[in-house]
């Protein structure tokens, strides 16, 4: 055998199948970002990303290592988590293919402040972003985990005293348009004051009364925490759709209580071939 | 306080938000499942479940204990896993719902022989039934995830020798009419045959040397293996609707390479409400 | 190139580092496995297992592939589980190693009867099985991870009516000498009665008031279910050593409380080269 | 009931069952760290915290809040992950307690140089930093996972042409003495070596073919990495003690090849209630 001299572009090759892939890209990717913080400095995060592109159906392959080199560029000039249509339209570019998306998650810090002590702690969210580019249009997508406390309203009208209460978690993802913006912060305490009672890293005895009896005065089925925020993001013009889950950690069961409902607004085209895909992939 | 002496019915009480709820139920349930195998006896597996049904508006919440009472029973009948839509059909009149929807997740082993030794060991495949009842509208899922190993036709050319391969897994699920069946071994087999090798739990030395030629013999980037389980089920007449994932645990990287398809048969009508969702929720 | 025709044991091979390794073997292996029940017939379960053996410093490598050999022929014969110093000792052998490791981990199924319906319903517990063999000395480890309810005793002192409750988990792992037996089902029962109230897959509206004012009758920090399950294991006599943990997934916060101990009673020899390991490994 | 108006101090109740507990604390904490580089600034972190004390038998319970205070200050003031002692000192005061420790687990991002085109792109570790304060005794442990490829030695012997090969993850765990310190970037750069080739976020195709054919070069087993690691941190004179796992997902199997060393080096002092736990804990 001979040292091969030129490096051929075997993903360049003409494949004889005749099929257009819809997505190929790279997943759990493991990177350093920096996000935007409303009112504060930028918060550095560690996320995971995934990126795909379509493949035209003459090509064998993608070029797996140009996402990478774009990831790389754009989380160094700090521009990925704030122009994530712009690191689209390059991916668009750079892989020549007509549709683009970008998922990013990370932990996300903000401060909380105990409800009677007053003292303050960091508070870590599960967040996204997802951006979707499909020829020149483009849609975003943010999305939040909010832990909460929900206390059963059956378990407190049957019981002669106390109820059964538990840690929660609401996901809720949203979109809105090009032209408009929401911020994580805003977007969870939207979702916060829905539960039985909000959650905190730091509580000391006056706090943990108040949360305690907080709770009881608001209990809360998984169906009354999910109706409540529905309400909330209807009224909200700026969103034109969204998906909300509650799933309560039951503190009397070994599973889950859960809800879920999505709803697109009127008017809100909806997407042809829309990046979801069931629980068990 | 006085001892309450009825025990109130909270879920049943009306609910003056005017919400319908597309989805409520309980997840993360563990229960053991008995399912039939192809020309075999049946297999003991220990299965995670998750339930729902919508919500009337009228109606607070849902009786979530009603969701373990029905599958309990049809746990022990030994029939969840053979009559999902007999178990749905039941939920749905129990709860009296219009739509119901129940997934069980579970390892499933199968014998696996090796090429050259011949000889066998058991294989664990994680698998999924889900169940969607809309109305009287029935529609069933089978999915199945099958670990190959994948080498990269790029690291073989380019290469004075060798080339870097790894295990991936490729995530099939698929759905078909109410009258026909397809076994969760056939299933396997249409897939497992596409990867640039099958995986083994057990190989001796001679097996060794021909799976390690094999991959190299048959080199597939996750685009390739994708094509090729396409034109497969594809042409498979009893598949009405099909979705794939190929994720490859690159050896060379700390990420993963992946393709994505879905397709659903020239006149398969598409579910309206269609239970899917995004990847981080 | 020509075809090799003898498949050397490069394994065999001298190996000139003059380093003795203390374990070597396979882990996240997957296999159907077979448990004796007390009092019932068998369960088939599935499990994890992690199998070893030193490796002498004259070897290059060990033999993992017999591993499997035995693993499957144990696992086929129903004996794993029941006979795991003789797995174990045919380990030794065939390896021709002077130690060997087995750890079985599994999802294994209980009936609970609700406290006050008596309905009863199917729990599952992840358990292990672990067999140490140095030279002739054998040791086995039982382990089950049991899930309760834990209410605050703080919370209910400081508050006007109400306590913060939650789902905590109690990990332990129990030895005990070869002669002697502890059914699974008897460990559990032991350890359960320790946390605020026990926790059931299926509760009626007249169950969930019993075990709501069970827990606030009960109030327990993880401190105190600690304690009272280290009285539990000193008395019983034949248990040799042991390790508990409680962790309370804390409803007011997005973090645990967590207490442990380990104890080995008199007269118990300390193994040697201790088969333990830090958390983060 | 009336409003009580002291919140009484329920922890510091005396507890009538006379069991010292050996650790008693918070775990799952979320909080952003600062930690720092070698030659270069400080890296923001998200880190996993897991905090403990002893608690002495006459005491019901321990302060939970005042760990997360005094974490929080902690992280705030930068200096967490620097003087890991003072910080355990403070916890050992403000608790009461003789014995305390600390981990924090986190993803830690170092440049990688791709070893021909030299394109650099940011690689995730995972590390961990574990402090162990006994009365005055302290004890600090640094811990790195480093992801490398392994190429098989049998494989590539007894075939015609390439070998099996598959990402490989190798965790070592070491102490030194408190006047002495070891860069995670140096930990790192001693162990990534010893695979038979170093992964890469970032390659191109010249990057490929060189890697792909340094590891057909360098064939090994998990045994060989592990002895060749023994022999690097044997020699090494600041490191008292190690530790080290070596896994390699097999991509001709669904399972891992594993092996695993702890090593005490002469004249170091075995710490009495060494705060390791078995793997299924």
């Amino acid at each position: 055998m001979t040292i091969k001299q030129e490096l051929k572009d075997v993903q360049n090759l003409y494949d004889e199948r005749g099929i257009d892939i819809q997505k190929v890209g790279i997943k759990n990717v493991e990177l350093p970002l920096i996000i935007q913080r409303k009112n504060d400095d930028d918060q550095y995060v560690y996320a995971k990303a995934q990126v795909s592109v379509n493949l035209h159906k003459n090509y064998k392959g993608t070029h797996m290592s140009r996402f990478m080199e774009i990831l790389n560029t754009w989380s160094q000039k700090h521009l990925l988590s704030t122009d994530t249509k712009g690191f689209l339209t390059e991916i668009q570019k750079k892989l020549a293919a007509s549709s683009a998306e970008v998922e990013l998650t990370f932990k996300y810090f903000i401060k909380k402040t105990a409800p009677i002590s007053k003292i303050s702690s960091q508070q870590g969210y599960e967040c996204s972003f997802k951006g979707v580019l499909e020829n020149k249009k483009y849609t975003f997508y943010l999305g939040v985990k909010v832990p909460i406390t929900t206390l059963c309203p059956c378990s407190k009208e049957i019981s002669q005293y106390s109820a059964h209460n538990q840690r929660a978690i609401i996901t809720v993802n949203i979109s809105y348009p090009e032209d408009r913006h929401i911020w994580i912060e805003d977007l969870i305490k939207l979702i916060e004051k829905h539960g039985s009672c909000e959650i905190y890293p730091l509580l000391k005895r006056r706090d943990e009364k108040y949360v305690t009896e907080k709770a009881y005065n608001n209990p809360k089925f998984v169906e009354d925490v999910t109706r409540d925020i529905v309400l909330e993001l209807r009224k909200n013009e700026t969103i034109t759709e969204f998906e909300i889950e509650v799933e309560s950690f039951e503190s009397i069961h070994n599973h889950s209580a859960w809800a879920y409902q999505k709803e697109i607004k009127n008017g809100v085209e909806k997407r042809k071939n829309y990046s979801m895909i069931t629980y068990n992939l």
